[in-house]
């Protein structure tokens, strides 16, 4: 399926399935998602990956005609992979999951059919667990998107016209980021939490409810779509958070940062500090073994000590959470929630937005994305962190 | 939930989805994708809602916080649905259908449990007929689309700078879209086919095959995104194949217009002037009744009798359709396929793409987006279907 010099790379994610196939105590994994497959081939095809517990592991395609190899065999339906499984002498599975939880119900159903004597089980977890801890190779791409995401988002001032609206500015930022490599496609593990390129919310916006559990919600354009900018006209004294699409390769950094017209309150300045403040607290105490239930309460804490909780998050409606992992997809593994059961590890790459809602004023504070390391916690997004100027 | 004057539009739908929940002898349905969410009630929210065969609907929501109605109740996970419904005085359903086809395995799964009395089936037909054929207002959506999508398609002469790539006229033609209106999001259903703002296709590009249906492939720019555009310099004697988003509504329209730099070769004309006469053609033909696949097969008769059998949907790879229902997704009912079942029915909203791919020049053709009405059928996206320079 794929070049030589990229083997080495696969097999390491093969590797990390197959550890986790034996400690489910399950036989083999059939996946089947544009974004599992892009994982364990390096690059998208429609079909299927089927994974081993011993170690083997075989791309089943039905499109695009022209992928090779021995590891890829052509098909018109999954019913077929079972003969051809037997024919490579691999042994029938007893015990095999499946993607439950991104496959619709029907398509599962169909693939449990196709092998009558195993027992299903839900694969789900599995790909989100092997996927939270990034190989060097998956890296190397987040740190190529970091650059090209930071330079567009370091080179706005000046953007601002008198009576633009937050719309027009999202549409500018768009194409900046689109003509610096961006991909455009956002991608949102689930059907659920629709959004275009991300979103960018200026003013009292910020504090219009989204249908999701987003920080910043913003009333949108149009009912269907109710999220981000709604055609506010930017006015000096409002912030204007910028939350747009980082995915350059394939992997995506997630960064925001808060710029102004005018000048802002002194409350919306004092908020900003303290996200920033959170940041560096975060990110000296961040490292392996370390629970993202107890860096949600650090932030929560720092967030009430400064008398700003009400803010925190937003404010008409609060989000449950202040960082998920990023990688292919925006809310990937783990969750920094005060419910999460996630315990840091190195490989993790996270994305950390602790904000706030300053009404009269709008969103402050900003969003970075860090890689666990070793022995600490590295900022792959290290730029200025301050309310930068759009006029 | 709605506003007065929005109500009687609600109804409609609402008996259409009654009428079908009869049709199948099924007591209720259970809705929950944004889609159908949208369908139901004008907007996207995060929640449920449940219609039964008797003419009761109701809205279950979790977000955003601020809807308001009689037919609204806050939930906070759909376990709370039954007692609610009891309290109404609404009797347990015998038979509930469920959005398996576009639901999770495991979201299904949670909502059958909901109602373990109740026999589950597959409602994702329902709604995808009920879908297929289109109110007034939904027309309405659909031409206003359609206006702006034919303002930024009518207006690229100029564009072309000698040693553009597909992608830098791509990018121009999304910021153009986007500041005349559109929503930049581009609805496909199901979770396989990802494509960003649509495609756009120049010279041989359109002969690299793509993993999904598509008439024209394209490599794309990137192994997570091997779709469209792939870098292309575009040079004097290539077709462009412009298909991008007109999404301006909520509801889309889809059309394809050929450009070209210097002149194209005697072949990709005759071949453009084929999709032309097929697409009038059709519209002489088109009227309630028709079968889709009687559409099809009169289109690849035509190809066949021009000589152009080899080119038709594609040459390397050839897409097994030449049109589609087009609405709130890219790809609704009915399928013009040679093996369909769907009949023409008024109300339908149906794009139309016979195209080939000529060797050494790239896609031609043309793609509208009909409406099937009582008699016939209305071309909404009427106007220029020569091949229109670039430069």
């Amino acid at each position: 399926m794929y070049t030589p010099d990229f083997a080495p790379e696969i097999n390491i994610r093969k590797d990390k399935v197959v550890a986790a196939l034996k400690a489910m105590n399950t036989d083999a994994i059939l996946l089947g998602t544009n974004v599992n497959n892009y994982y364990m081939a390096g690059r998208v095809f429609s079909g299927y990956v089927y994974i081993t517990s011993e170690g083997y592991m075989h791309y089943f395609v039905k499109r695009p005609a022209l992928l090779k190899g021995d590891d890829v065999t052509y098909i018109r339906k999954p019913e077929d992979i079972p003969a051809l499984l037997q024919q490579a002498g691999i042994e029938s599975p007893a015990t095999i999951a499946l993607e439950m939880d991104f496959m619709s119900y029907s398509d599962i159903a169909r693939l449990a059919k196709v092998f009558p004597e195993a027992t299903p089980s839900n694969g789900s977890a599995i790909m989100r667990y092997v996927r939270s801890t990034k190989t060097a190779y998956e890296i190397e791409k987040i740190r190529i998107s970091a650059q090209g995401h930071m330079s567009v988002y370091s080179n706005l001032q000046g953007i601002y016209r008198p009576g633009m609206t937050d719309a027009e500015l999202q549409i500018e930022i768009e194409s900046r980021l689109r003509r610096a490599g961006c991909l455009g496609i956002f991608r949102v593990a689930g059907p659920s939490m629709e959004v275009f390129m991300g979103s960018l919310i200026s003013g009292d916006n910020a504090d219009n409810p989204s249908p999701y559990d987003f920080a910043m919600g913003g009333a949108g354009l149009d009912a269907s779509l109710p999220v981000g900018c709604n055609g506010t006209v930017i006015e000096p004294g409002m912030s204007t958070m910028v939350d747009l699409c980082g995915n350059f390769t394939g992997y995506m950094t997630d960064i925001s940062r808060t710029y102004s017209v005018g000048t802002l309150s002194e409350l919306a300045h004092k908020a900003h500090n303290c996200s920033v403040a959170i940041h560096h607290a975060i990110a000296a105490m961040a490292r392996p073994g370390v629970k993202a239930s107890d860096v949600y309460n650090l932030a929560r804490t720092m967030a009430e000590e400064a008398g700003l909780a009400e803010y925190f998050m937003g404010h008409a409606q609060q989000a449950g959470f202040i960082g998920h992992g990023v990688g292919i997809e925006i809310n990937e593994a783990p969750v920094l929630a005060p419910r999460s059961r996630d315990v840091f590890e190195a490989g993790n790459v996270i994305a950390l937005e602790p904000k706030f809602v300053i009404p009269g004023t709008g969103a402050v504070g900003i969003e970075n994305t860090y890689l666990i390391t070793a022995d600490g916690c590295e900022n792959l997004t290290d730029f200025t962190e301050d309310i930068m100027p759009l006029d």
